[in-house]
């Protein structure tokens, strides 16, 4: 087969500059037309600056019927053969060139392909339950030299198992819905008494996210080498966090309301096909993991993938990059975290969301949450138009992006962007 | 109104000898047919040991059309008001002399009543997110003097909030299906590395749990005073927990695979409406709550129920009680937990759940776990047959009960049931 175009020609005769979503891409999201009458939940996948509508085929009898329903839970059951099979046949009809090629179909064309502008994307999954790791080195050794102690900043448990913790599947929202600054219970400094009110410490924690997919048994462990064909792809995640509120209440059950008011997720979901090209080496793990959670005989059980985070601090700001990392300095794949969280057999269902965790590097420049960049807000970062941040202010608005390239090919996952919207506090009085 | 009787003489014609599920009860449910061709939950009305069946009363229109859904999540959403109006049509339809009375009705009463033991209970709603608070000032103050420090048991955090996690809503489980042993990393005493195998310290932890109903905005909380139209019932809950799991992937991010294996809770979920008879005062609270989690003016804000955990050993051996204990002594009210939850914009949905945390009392018998029991092994309890336990054994059922009685009016939760099964381990060998 002939190398594929980042972009089918007949679908873009002129090319764009540059697009997170080609023909080696091919990410899953749900949307709906902004401004109808009657709005609804549809599957679409992106091709660069558009969308194929995947009710259209299913309607049309190109792709799985499971394509009309509204979220992406069914073709995320249906497992790893469905995934690869239906990607096939979407580069086939997205070609310029094979004898399916939607090319031939003006008709089709003219009703499933849709601009991205003008559409409001959702949550791609219902997510029955959503898990977050705490799976980077760097970035656990930061927390912990921070807030417990530099000497040992690492629990011991840390380098045996991918620690993780429930979240909060109410409150995950896709990328574009604004982020509400949370009131909370903490305790100021040299205070023996909490006090209530909107959080002072308002900070983002750069994360990717696995959805979970295929049929799992109850009580069923996941072998570590079937876990890729469990995992159906990534998206992008900012775990927003209140530091106050979290430092007061996490001891000793772990984060609730500190992080319980909003999860955001870039709202294309890449598959792990598409990012086949991109696998590389994860961190030595010393010590040698028990047996369940050692990647035997797989050299490349990670992603190379870029990530940035941006902070846009008023309307004629243009976003400025704050933090440049990888997901492949993670130590903990995202594959050991699945088997490690099956691995007491609870039950995993398709739609289920695993967060890697911040994935900070070891360079200041890597670090993945402003708790870390600003060392706890002791060393305020400098915006070019002079303006210092230790946290997020009001009206501040993250950016988060990522992608992989190699040579020609180039798979991008678009972006994760919230506004910060002040406190909203009815009734009761704030303090 | 003359008082209500316990049961209905037109389909009670000969007294039960004691039911929980009288008049006064009412509590809704979801069965299914045992046996038939094509299950499917169906919502029911537990009165005496026969089950009234909402599908077809709703297809008679005799109540609103929701209670033909699968799950109780419509009808838990409609709000007090409707949880209500529900309540009394149904005692009317239910009573020997109102007009609107199913006795008047064979062909109704022929159709919409079958007998308890014919079906099969489900989970009566779809568990959107499920979280577990840490309420019982005695439990917290066992756990942290066994755990951590008997000079310090309680965390500072404590007495000034409700304490909660969030917990796995995919292996909630009812009563009556067996919880297999989980597998799972632990630390061997004196030992300086993990092993990975069967739990060898499974316990249970005594809990009521909240069904959270009505409307929620997201970012809006819930003030104190209107939690309890946010609440529709109670069922009693047993946090199944692996304490040598859970001991060693606690810190610093809570509880996580020693609990997501199994959860139970009673199928029978038992309004607040018919537990308003029981309300009652709940422990002083000192130092005084901030004000948005202060009752003010409300004089009884707990509820007295009445709390037992009973094991049965082996097939031939009755349930043998092993700790009295009762909703009453929680620290913390079901309403501060919600009222706390919701304090940082977090959504709630209806069919959301709120556990309780383990309800301990002062007594070493009111002890609502065997860690606490039998303090962390080291004082096993002996049962009347001359066997011990430290923790549970594979075979050994769980069986909690609960009520609430006054007078001649007897409100119950029924049961929740499970029996232990041994460790299923599949591909990976267990050490
Ligand atoms: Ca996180
Ligand atoms: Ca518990
Ligand atoms: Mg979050
Ligand atoms: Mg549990
Ligand atoms: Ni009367």
């Amino acid at each position: 087969m002939a190398p594929l175009p980042s972009l089918p020609k007949f679908l873009f005769p002129n090319p764009l500059p540059r697009t997170d979503f080609t023909l080696h891409n091919l990410p899953f999201g749900v949307f709906s037309r902004t401004g109808s009458s009657m709005p609804r939940p549809t599957i679409g996948v992106a091709i660069g600056d558009k969308i194929l509508d995947m009710r259209v085929m299913a309607e049309k009898n190109l792709v799985p019927p499971y394509f009309a329903d509204f979220y992406l839970n069914p073709f995320m059951m249906a497992g790893r053969q469905a995934w690869s099979e239906v990607r096939e046949r979407l580069q086939q009809y997205l070609s310029d060139s094979h004898p399916s090629s939607l090319s031939h179909r003006p008709d089709v064309v003219k009703e499933a392909i849709v601009e991205q502008k003008d559409v409001t994307m959702h949550l791609p999954a219902v997510i029955g339950d959503y898990t977050d790791f705490y799976a980077s080195k760097e970035h656990a050794t930061n927390v912990g030299s921070i807030w417990r102690s530099k000497e040992n900043p690492l629990l011991p448990n840390w380098v045996h198992l991918p620690v993780g913790y429930h979240g909060r599947a109410s409150t995950i929202i896709p990328s574009g819905q604004p982020v509400i600054r949370p009131c909370g219970q903490m305790l100021p400094k040299d205070a023996d008494k909490p006090v209530f009110g909107p959080s002072k410490v308002l900070d983002f924690e750069l994360e990717m996210a696995s959805f979970v997919g295929g049929e799992f048994v109850a009580g069923d462990p996941v072998p570590l080498d079937q876990a890729r064909d469990k995992i159906f792809g990534l998206v992008l995640m900012n775990d927003w966090t209140a530091r106050d509120i979290q430092k007061w209440e996490y001891q000793p059950l772990g984060p609730f309301l500190g992080k319980s008011f909003a999860t955001a997720i870039s709202p294309w979901v890449v598959t792990l096909d598409a990012l086949e090209p991109f696998r590389c080496t994860a961190p030595e793990q010393d010590p040698e993991p028990l047996p369940h959670l050692r990647h035997r005989g797989v050299d490349f059980p990670s992603y190379d993938i870029k990530l940035e985070v941006a902070v846009k601090l008023e309307a004629d700001h243009s976003p400025e990059t704050i933090c440049r990392t990888n997901l492949r300095y993670m130590y903990w794949t995202i594959f050991q975290q699945l088997t490690h969280h099956a691995s007491n057999g609870c039950l995993m269902r398709a739609g289920d969301l695993l967060g890697t965790g911040t994935i900070s590097g070891k360079e200041k420049s890597s670090f993945g949450s402003l708790l870390e960049l600003t060392w706890a807000g002791s060393e305020p970062l400098r915006f070019s138009n002079g303006q210092e941040r230790k946290f997020l202010e009001d009206g501040d608005e993250v950016v988060m992006t990522g992608y992989a390239e190699k040579g020609p090919i180039r798979v991008g996952f678009g972006e994760c962007r919230n506004v910060v919207q002040p406190s909203r506090v009815r009734g009761e009085p704030v303090v």
